[in-house]
């Protein structure tokens, strides 16, 4: 259960109701997920979130896929539950196949280690990185 | 500095010295980055963390500079001053242009941000993201 | 279910009874919540960590309500579940408002957004904020 | 040194320099801080950051000096050395006392060791904090 | 219910097969956790992870309840649901007491604390630590 | 430099002197490292702060060695440089070998990865481990 109660589209503020609108066009579905029902309750917040979300996982110099493997991997570095859970979603429905997300799980899981690593040595960075 | 002494290539073990020699000949260059310096204290680790590293990075489902942007992302992530650097580094060698840095920047951000409000709510996930 | 027994008011030692009858006094009501009753295993960290909550969290140069919400903050910001519920709840018994919640969580997601670019960039602190 | 050059005045793009004059007029100041130097390579990245946190600080129900007060403690949670500096410096333009600060200091630090205390127990979540 | 299907011993590759039977005769015990029944879609990730596992928490310089005692602080800190409850177990298995894990609460819920303080603070690191 | 001024032993305030007192009788030496000299702005939060660790850190069910080798994997894990530094001095000092650090770092570093690996594949706790 949420720290709020997740609205239903009969709840919404006219203008939480038009960014759902906009949710739903632009995935081309009507299914909108817990996390957008829970921001409803502040229509400012959801509009700026929504707004920005949708620019920045838009094509673009990375692929889509490309960044939603990334937004995977930052989700479980974090230990999102939430996240972890839809953004693998969202990856798998743009193409990520079992083997690409073996290796991203590698990745995230290597890069955690070695930054552990790099951060309870204090490793001094090496002069050629600084530029 | 680091919590350790860097070693010098005269300082390092038999073990350690094997290790160096097969990053030089992996990367094709004879620098050896201070991270590698500092592990060299415990040559077990040092050859299972090059060991594994070697393997996770290597071109596969995914390319070597998508999982070298997805290292940026929980770098940054994490806070990692030294992994920021050297994967940033990384990156760049490996084709990331301004335009891809700038987005992987932009995604890393956003779910650093959404991360936290899914949390913070503690978002109930979706039926239809269980399976 | 917790790594412990949840314990209940029966099965507390004396020390740990001392500090229920003393959360019970101070918050004016008879319920202790989940957190307490973990941590009563340990009489001397139950204690410990009752006795400087009760400091840290009483009225001073910030205000209790002020607290909480610094409070949630972190804990959204650590992806801590039982502490999101719990001090989202407290804030709220001190009076935070909707539109204070939709605030507070704005400027969370806005700092782990801006927390993350600044380290994964390595921003260098200006002159001028070191004093 | 950050993993970006900071751009200077004379080095911004036409979109950069209008998101760097819209920071002077609003703060009233015409020192732009090194975040938004590493920023303007990407211009789009750095207009959306700046014209987002602008309406998040901005008066609301919660104060400007409280939501500030909020960023520092999100910072410190995350070790953002950079962020720790710049947001401590706005507090204290905003009003924060030594006294703020120490309680503001006493809060965040709590949190830390109770957040990880209840996820260390995996406290489950009383019945009454789910509403 | 994770991202992943949890594999049963019959739906098992070869590969994966082999690392279960290692599991299996390394702790003497025929039950596999869920972790390694996630982590068994990717077998060369299940292998390596596994491996690795393995040879880290082995007896050595450090026992293997100190190895496991450090283990949960650590997933303490980072909020993994999963590894709290896991390596929690693992350690009463190896013998830790309940006064010995009330110690190690609150030396991590301590650590924690001062983390976020000298982060938040930036405090210097003094020269004589610098070696 | 800290965000606040380190204070010299001439500008303590009572209370403060008072508490550098005790940490040098305690620690049998006259070197008060840099944290206290921040935390000593607010005499209050010092105390607690210092009362409270000398209790955790003492002799008890677990030893003082393995209490600051706990210490340093947190610290590393939080990515926090002054306390990386100041707390492998101190398990240094306490007696920690080479081989006991490499031991500690390699399960720093493997907790760190399959926390990361564990949360990103949301893994269910088995029942076996909810006691």
């Amino acid at each position: 259960m949420a720290t709020v109660k997740l609205l239903s589209d009969e709840e919404l503020s006219a203008e939480a109701k038009a960014v759902f609108d906009d949710i739903r066009a632009v995935r081309g579905t009507d299914f909108i997920n817990n996390f957008w029902r829970a921001l409803a309750h502040d229509p400012a917040l959801l509009k700026a979130t929504w707004d920005r979300l949708k620019v920045v996982m838009a094509p673009g110099a990375l692929d889509p896929l490309v960044k939603e493997m990334i937004y995977v991997a930052v989700s479980g570095t974090n230990g999102c539950a939430y996240c972890a859970h839809s953004h693998t979603a969202s990856a798998r429905a743009k193409g990520m196949t079992p083997e690409m997300y073996g290796e991203l799980l590698a990745v995230m899981g290597m890069a955690n280690q070695t930054n552990a690593l790099a951060s309870a040595l204090q490793v001094p960075v090496d002069e050629v990185f600084k530029e």
